[in-house]
Order: C-alpha cells, then sequence, then structure tokens
C-alpha cells in the first residue's frame, strides 16, 4: 500500500519551540564540527567523577535494601529519603542550618537537570502574553522556554554588578503605568557567574532585587527565579549568599518569592541530570501535578548516587579539585585574550570570577552572529566556533547588541584555550582589516 | 518584613493538570499506608535488578572512556551510539532485522521513561480542542495527559481482542459527519497486555486497526500511538507482532503513522526512567524541540546502563526470569480470584496472558469509585486498596462504568497477592449483603 504523505501541522505549543537558538547553536556545532570550540556549554571529560561514581554506584547497589530503592520509582519529585540530604546540602552551602532545616521537603524539588524546573515552573505560572522581566544578556536557553509559552520577554538593564535595581524598578512602574502589571510573573536572574557574561549579582543588590520584586507583588505574587547553575565554580573572592537567603518568607511563614534552582550538572555530572530546587509552598502542587503527567519523576538511581556523595561529603572533595582546574583554563582563557586581543583596538572582555565563559564585545560595527562575516570566516577559514552575543538578549528586542561572543573554556584544555583564542583573534583581525 | 500572601493563580496549562486521577490516586495510597495495595502499579522490589545493574555500572565507569561518555551530556534524544543499541534491541524483538535497521536514528528517541514521550507527542500534535480516540477502558495516567492539553477524549468499544476496528471506524465516520475530523489527531491503544485490563490487541485486529487510522487520514496524519509498556512481561501463549510492524511507511518513505512507545521499567528498572520510542519522520524535529526546552535529554547514565545489558544479552536472561516471577504470582491471584470470588454472584475477572494487571467487574449496581460504600469498607475496614475501574475512561463520559476493578500483582508477594484477594472479597460480601 503506498500513500502520499499528507500534510502535518505541529501544535502551536511544538511551532513556539521551533527555531530556538539551542537549536541553531547545536546545528552549527555539527556543520562545524572540524573547529575547535569555544561555544560549547559543556563541562570538562577530564574532570567528570567516574571512578567516585563507580564507587559509589557499586555501594549503593551491592546492598539489596538500597539497590532496590535506587532501582525502584521514587516520588515525583524525589524520595523523602534523598530530598532529607539534598536539604542538608543545601543548609551548609548556605551555612544556616536551622532556617535551611525548616523547609518542608516537599517544598524541595528534584527534577531532569536545572532545566527541568526552569520549563516547569514557566510552564505553571505564564499564560501566553504574559511577562518576564529578563538580566541582559542572560542564558539563552531560558529564552527559549519562555518563547514556548509565548511569554513576553523584557531585558533590564545590567552591568557588571548584575541586574540593576533600580532598572528592574523602573521597568516594573513603566510596565504598572500601561496596565500591564497583572502580567509580570517572573524576574529571571542567573545569580552566580552567570551564563552568557560571567557576572555575580553584587552582595548589596541581592537584597535590593528581591525588594523590589516583593514590593511590584500588589495583587498577586511575582516570582524571582534564582538560577544559580554555577554557584558551585567559584575560583575567587568572597562566595556570595543566595538571594534564595534573604527571602523571609521561606522559613518564616510569609509569601515566599524566590524559586531557588540549582544544579549539578556542572559542578559533578550533567549525564546524573539531577537538578535540585526549592519552591515557594503554592507552586509545589502545579509543579509537580505538570511533572507527573510529563515523567512521574526524574532518574532515581542517579538521585541516588549524588545523595550519596553528598552524605559522605566526598562531594566536596571533589569540587575543590574541579575549582582548581577551572580557575586554571579560566587563567589559560583570560592570559591568551591578553596575548591575542590586547592589540586589537575596541575589543574588550570581563575576567570572571568562576563559572564557564568568558563575555567578549568587539567594536560597536562588527557583529557576530551566525550570518555575520566573522562567524563565516572564524568557522571557515580559521576553524573556531563561538556562541554569538545577541542570541543571549530577547529574540524580540530590536536594539540588542550583535558585537559581542561568549567564549567557553569549559571544554578544552589549557592548549585548546590558547589554540581557539589565537584563531578567534586571527577572524576579529581579518574582519576588522576587510573594512 | 511581613507580608500577606497575595493570591496565586496557576497557569492555565497547570490547572488543566491539577485533578487528575494519578494525584487522588497516590493520595488515596498515602492516606492508606497500613492497607495491603493490589492498587500500586510498582514492579515487585525482588526482582529489581541490582547486581547486573551493579556489575554493569561498573564496567562502564571503570573504563575512562566509556564512563566519561556515561557522564556527559548526551544529545536531546540520547547519543547516537546508544540509539543504535537500541536499534539492534528492536530488531530482534521484531525478529525483523532488516527492515528495523532502516530506520534512521534520529527516528529513535530516549526519554525518561515512556511517560515523557505520551507526553511530549501530546503535546506536539494537539491543540486544545483536539480529539483523541482511546480504547475503553485504557491507561489511566495517559488520560490524565490529554487532559492536560485540553484534548476531546472519545472513548472506542474494547473487548477481550482490545480495541474494535469497526467501531474506530464508525466513530471517525460519525466525527466526521460532524464536521470534525480535522480535530482528530491520535488513536492510542495499549497494545499488550495494557493497562489496566490486562488485554492485548489480537493478531487479526492490528493491521485493521492500523489500515482504519490510516485511511481516515485524509488532510492530515492521524497517528496511532502504540503503547507497548507491557510488550515483554509475556507469560502464555503467541507473541505478537508490534502494530508497528504492520506499519509500511516505516521502512518505505510513506506516511508513517504508528508511534512505537516502549520503556524499560517495568521489564528492566523503573529507577533508571529509560523509555524507547520511534517516530514518524516529521516528528522528529518537534517532539525534540520540545525536549530540548524541557530537559536537554534524560539520564545519560542510565541509557548506558541499559544499552550495555542490551549489547551483552544479559537483558534476555533478566527477562527470562521476570516473566518466571510474575507468571507465578499472575497465577496466585487468579487463583486466589477463583478461591475467594467464585462464590459471589455476579463478579468475573479476565486472565490475562502477560503484565501486571486483573481486572475484575462486580455487579453493576456496586460501583467501586473512591467516594463509594466499597472503596470505603475496603480501607478502612478490611485494609485492602486496589484501582477503581471509572478511573480508566474519559472523566468526561457521562456513561461510563463504575462496578470495576484494577487489580494489581506487581509488588506483593504470592502470599501478600492471596491475602489481599482474600480481604478485597471480604469488602464486597459485606457491601453486596448490605444492599
Amino acid at each position: 500500500m503506498s500513500t502520499t504523505a499528507s500534510a502535518f501541522t505541529p501544535s502551536v505549543s511544538a511551532q513556539r519551540a521551533d527555531g530556538q537558538a539551542i537549536g541553531y547553536l547545536m546545528q552549527q556545532g555539527i556543520e562545524n564540527a572540524d573547529c575547535l570550540s569555544l561555544a560549547a556549554g559543556f563541562v570538562d571529560p577530564e574532570t567528570l567523577p567516574t571512578a567516585l561514581v563507580d564507587k559509589t554506584a557499586s555501594r549503593l547497589l551491592s546492598d539489596s535494601e538500597t539497590g532496590k530503592l535506587a532501582l525502584q520509582y521514587g516520588t515525583t519529585g524525589g524520595s523523602d529519603r534523598v530530598r532529607a540530604v539534598f536539604r542538608d546540602y543545601l543548609a551548609r552551602l548556605e551555612g544556616d542550618e536551622d532556617r535551611v532545616h525548616n523547609v518542608p521537603l516537599d517544598q524541595i524539588m528534584l527534577t531532569t537537570g536545572s532545566q527541568q524546573l526552569l520549563a516547569l515552573l514557566t510552564e505553571a505560572i505564564f499564560n501566553e502574553g504574559d511577562i518576564c522581566l529578563v538580566a541582559a544578556p542572560t542564558y539563552f536557553v531560558y529564552l527559549g522556554v519562555l518563547d514556548g509559552v509565548g511569554a513576553q520577554v523584557i531585558p533590564v538593564k545590567t552591568d557588571d554588578n548584575g541586574m540593576c535595581p533600580d532598572a528592574l524598578d523602573a521597568e516594573l512602574r513603566r510596565i504598572d503605568e500601561l496596565g500591564q502589571l497583572h502580567k509580570v510573573k517572573l524576574v529571571y536572574v542567573v545569580s552566580y557567574h552567570d551564563n552568557p557574561a560571567g557576572i555575580s549579582v553584587s552582595n548589596d543588590r541581592r537584597p535590593k532585587l528581591l525588594e523590589v520584586t516583593k514590593r511590584w507583588s500588589q495583587d498577586h505574587p511575582i516570582y524571582l527565579l534564582e538560577d544559580a547553575a554555577y554557584r558551585e565554580l567559584h575560583y575567587d573572592g568572597e562566595e556570595l549568599p543566595s538571594i534564595w537567603s534573604f527571602d523571609t518568607g521561606y522559613d518564616s511563614g510569609d509569601q515566599q518569592h524566590v524559586v531557588l534552582s540549582q544544579t549539578f550538572s556542572k559542578s559533578f555530572s550533567p549525564g546524573l541530570r539531577v537538578g535540585l530546587s526549592v519552591l515557594p509552598p503554592e507552586l509545589v502542587k502545579p509543579i509537580s501535578d505538570l511533572k507527573g503527567n510529563q515523567d512521574f519523576g526524574s532518574g532515581h538511581l542517579s538521585q541516588n548516587i549524588v545523595a550519596e556523595v553528598l552524605r559522605t561529603g566526598e562531594y566536596w572533595d571533589h569540587l575543590a579539585g574541579l575549582r582548581t582546574s577551572y580557575r586554571a583554563k579560566r587563567d589559560a582563557m583570560v592570559a591568551a585574550a591578553e596575548e591575542f586581543f590586547s592589540g586589537i583596538d575596541g575589543v574588550t572582555w570581563r575576567t570572571p570570577a568562576g563559572g564557564l565563559y568568558v563575555w567578549m564585545s568587539l567594536p560597536e560595527h562588527i557583529p557576530t552572529g551566525f550570518d555575520s562575516p566573522l562567524f563565516a570566516r572564524a568557522t571557515e577559514v580559521d576553524k573556531v566556533m563561538y556562541v554569538p552575543g545577541e542570541l543571549c538578549y530577547p529574540s524580540g528586542w530590536e536594539d540588542r547588541p550583535r558585537h559581542q561572543m561568549r567564549l567557553s573554556y569549559g571544554v578544552l584544555a589549557a592548549a585548546g584555550i590558547r589554540e581557539g583564542m589565537r584563531r578567534l583573534a586571527s577572524a576579529v583581525r581579518a574582519v576588522i582589516d576587510s573594512k
């Protein structure tokens, strides 16, 4: 029987998920497989904890009782036994055992990486046309999630100390004056060593961003999604308290505004897909309902493995080694930037205190996008790839900067980082010289 | 600072996910923790492959190369290397190596259990008000997923040989006459030993259901979602070919209509959360886009573990043992039904050839729902729990049967199964006698 294929039309939801930056980027990665990649946000394979996971999985699985628990279904948000271990971990991280132990276990949710939490939260609170305020630049994959629910995304002025509280306040006032405050559901901030710019929200701004968010929560709660994915990849200087720690709601019974999202994908292993979040009480049920429909719960063996290395403390030893390794690679990239770019007028970059990214700005007349001369030259001639900075601003923002690049030192070793930077500088010089 | 909690309103999507049967059921399970459970669809902890997973994880992780691959990110649908192993497995299962090896790897998608595939497919093809035709009874969790996208769910007459092709045809004709054919997106069938009734679609009906689905695919494709979750839990009689195997589209380039969904949650370990599906080509991108936004890919270590036991063949040895164990428990439940229920007028049950469930019908005037006298008596006095059959029909169907029960022999050992059935018979007798 032969039939002609009839036309398939994806749902509105699937159409919105089409054309996201991450898709283009992965496609570019495939098409430019011969390039050195300063683009991939992957972690360094050399520091993946294979031996530790091996030992831990063996300990769990060789005991019949713990083995069966790990291989059976958990509950949607993770078993209470495992969540209690994650709460202990969070208490240590926050340095405030008593307050953190007041968080009921059901407000702690384990997801498939933190990405699933970002997606679930967004689906749980946004209807089409609702508003999210984001730092500019911000994590481009989350911009795709917001596009996926048909949200309006409004950039908020962001500098080297993170999102500016005064600018957030001004945007909210402007939105209120337009009669649209009821549509504002979320403020999104990557609070530590952010993706893409390596910026942390400064200590003094942390409570201020929360205060502004709370003050404009008038007829309905506006939430602040604190994406702390890079919190533990900290190399220099002071370790900052989370924005969540300033949320008096979380242990006082008041309205809680901060959703804290963390992940073990950067600090331990992305292949395990373990994300950890703390939810305000009223979000537990809607997010659990959605997750129940989507998967009944994330991988239980993986959650048990991470919980076990947290319980034994071996996690912290691993983390210390990881920091040393990434610090050296961060230094290698900054040194290479100095070596190869300091002679090029109008090129600037930031030295991040943590995370995986160096954010570089070119002269404003040098665009970096996928269809730019620079991207073509870099990938076709010099054989190096980066993430165009314009992906990290709301796609509907006409005036978004187009002359920046996100450069990652996550995957490559020091020599590869230096060579990648050398190639990139060659491409930048060539494009500037051709103008 | 003290603030009064302002009102939070979940999104439309989250509101739709509220009030699903699975939520009530889990709540009942928690509230009735002192009951013997014939309700839980969990697998038997005694047959979980702890030693095999231990050995396999060690082999993968003690080798630096395979260990790093397993702990790194994969791709959204699973790495090609792993997907190739899953395709080999499918070829063996289908007994048709040549045809199955024509399936491009990107049409094979790995998800967080098969549940995520059901949810992703539904999100990718349904807009609000679109129509799904389902067997009656059917898997109640999927009914929740359909409610979650605002679908219209239409039950199709189903007997001991599965969904009736003539009834499917008649429903589609009726819908066409109402001018609504353009809204029909999917026919949903649990093709082997189904949840809840233990029914398999008979051999002769398999191509017929597909033929009807294709014939009514006029201006757009209607898909047939073949949920083969219980395919491998087969205890007696002939092993049937999948409905997918009759879909000439899958290896000829014609329009492909069947989405084949399988899982390793029942046959191996639910805690690993590994689901396997084969998608028609045009569904690959929308489903990958949605999954990319939701989680970038499921647990990679778990996928590698399952792939490795498939590659070594140890999976099949495990499965043989599992079948022997469940067959004995099936026999224990059927024997207990005979022992305790055969003296009660109007009670009937099916002996399933596989799966985890016995479907029992009471006299029509004895409802079994959560608010029925029987459920109260069973949980409060006799201390036994079951799944009310009415959950397994579309919630909007006024005339749905309300006198049936899904009884699972998955978790309990033989003695517990017998005791559970004894208690349930006691409750049924008490309620009948009180009428």
